[in-house]
Formats: C-alpha cells, sequence, structure tokens
C-alpha cells in the first residue's frame, strides 16, 4: 500500500498555525482534532511541526509561561516528510529510524496530507489481511 | 513475534509515578527519558497511565494551574495492557481499535514492561526482514 492510498482513505484534511500563535493555541486544536501534531506554515511553505512530544517539553522546560509564547520558539523545524508514492514499508522504517510519529506528505512543494504512525499500523493491518485473503483465494482455486 | 521478545530486546523498564505525584513532575519525566507515556502505580498495583496527551489536554483544559495538579486528576485509570504470550498483530489490532499508543505489559499481575506504538513497528520491520531472508534462503535451496 502506498501513502496515496491512505491520504485516499483517511483524506488530505492538515491541521495547521502559524509560527506566532502560541502554545496554548496549539495545545487547544492538538485536543480539539484529538492529533498527536500540527503542521507549522506560512502561506504554502512548511515552516516546521508541533507536536504534544513539544509542548509536553516546553512546558518542562521553562513552565507555565511557555505556554504563551510563540510556537516557532518550540517548533521543529527540519521537518522530515513523506511523498504520495512511498510504500507503508518506507514510513515504518523512516519513522522508526527519526524516532517520529507525523509525516507530513509533500507532492511538488504543496502540502497534500499527513500521515501518522497510527495510520501506518492501521494500514499494514489492512495490507496484511487483505494479503491473507488473497493467499486463501489462491489455495481455494488451486 | 510475540511481546515477550520485544521486552526481550527492549528490556523491561517501566517508568512510573505515583497518582499524587504532580504533572510538573510527570512532564519532566516524560522529558528526561524520553517516552510517551508513565505507569502510574501504587506499590505494585497498576492505577493508571498517563501519557503527553494528557498532559497536554490538562494545560489546555485547565490552563497552567493543571501542572501543580495530582497525575489522578489527568491519568487514564481504565488501563488496556498486553500479555507476554500476544503478537504483535495483536498488539496492532489493539492499538489501532483502541487509539492508543502505549501497552502495559502484566503477568500474573505483575508488571513486567511497557511496548510502544514504535517498538510494535520496529518489531514488525525485524518481523518482515525475517521472512523475506528465510523466504530467499528456501529459493536459493529449491
Amino acid at each position: 500500500m502506498l501513502v496515496a492510498q491512505i491520504l485516499k482513505n483517511k483524506g488530505s484534511q492538515v491541521f495547521r498555525c502559524a509560527p506566532s500563535d502560541s502554545l496554548t493555541a496549539v495545545a487547544a486544536m492538538l485536543d480539539e482534532h484529538r492529533v498527536g501534531a500540527i503542521v507549522v506554515t506560512e502561506g504554502e511553505k512548511v515552516s516546521g511541526i508541533i507536536s504534544e512530544r513539544d509542548v509536553v517539553r516546553a512546558v518542562c522546560r521553562h513552565g507555565a509561561s511557555a505556554l504563551e509564547r510563540a510556537v516557532r520558539d518550540y517548533m521543529t523545524s527540519d521537518v522530515v516528510f513523506a511523498r504520495p508514492q512511498e510504500s507503508i514499508d518506507e514510513l515504518m522504517e523512516r519513522m522508526t529510524d527519526r524516532r517520529i510519529r507525523h509525516l507530513p506528505v509533500c507532492e511538488a512543494d504543496r502540502l497534500i496530507g499527513i500521515v501518522s504512525i497510527g495510520d501506518v499500523v492501521k494500514a499494514k493491518i489492512a495490507e496484511t489481511e487483505h494479503e491473507a485473503e488473497t493467499l486463501k483465494a489462491y489455495i481455494v482455486s488451486g
């Protein structure tokens, strides 16, 4: 299964914020939409990504006052992306190697979706079930 | 691959806190150990689990003052466990169905480890590679 197929199933919605937004605003978005990361954009340009982990780290290191500070102070600027034609296995390796749980998906410099580690696991289960069905049909027909 | 094998590779260490600990203390543990969840225990009994998501939600709903409150106010009490003899595939399904990323592992009511969605994905990659090697060896020998 490819990234494009995952996006076809889950949709292309990406929750975004601006680098100048406060951490409080980001925490509210994470909570409201039940997602683990928000993509930080300036117009169409991706400037970074900010995750639940980044918010916890900010609060831990700078106390409650961190919540009033801007996203740009705590986001990850070195964003790791996925491309629509990549396979689930490639994403699994990248997430494991980099210890990350969210990959924004870009095509021709345009943000077209985001894939979480949960999406990847769900897709892997579907792929495995499909393979088992195919094998079963093959055996029955043989 | 079974849960027992994952624990053999990653070790049985589980970061714990008490229900009376503050969220600030938990945020510090999450940050220091670079983990996504801490198991809440009273003696040997597991009372709950508290994750990065719970900390973000607490801060979002009750503001900075949430950080001074006790873990018991924000932890998940209805803990979903894994058992050592379960397979990776079973864990993947449970994590997807329940939308959770950490499963404490219990054996005879004793906490013997914790498995994250990252551990499961890493194990799945290893399993897939092993299967490919086995298939290759079979074909070469055939």
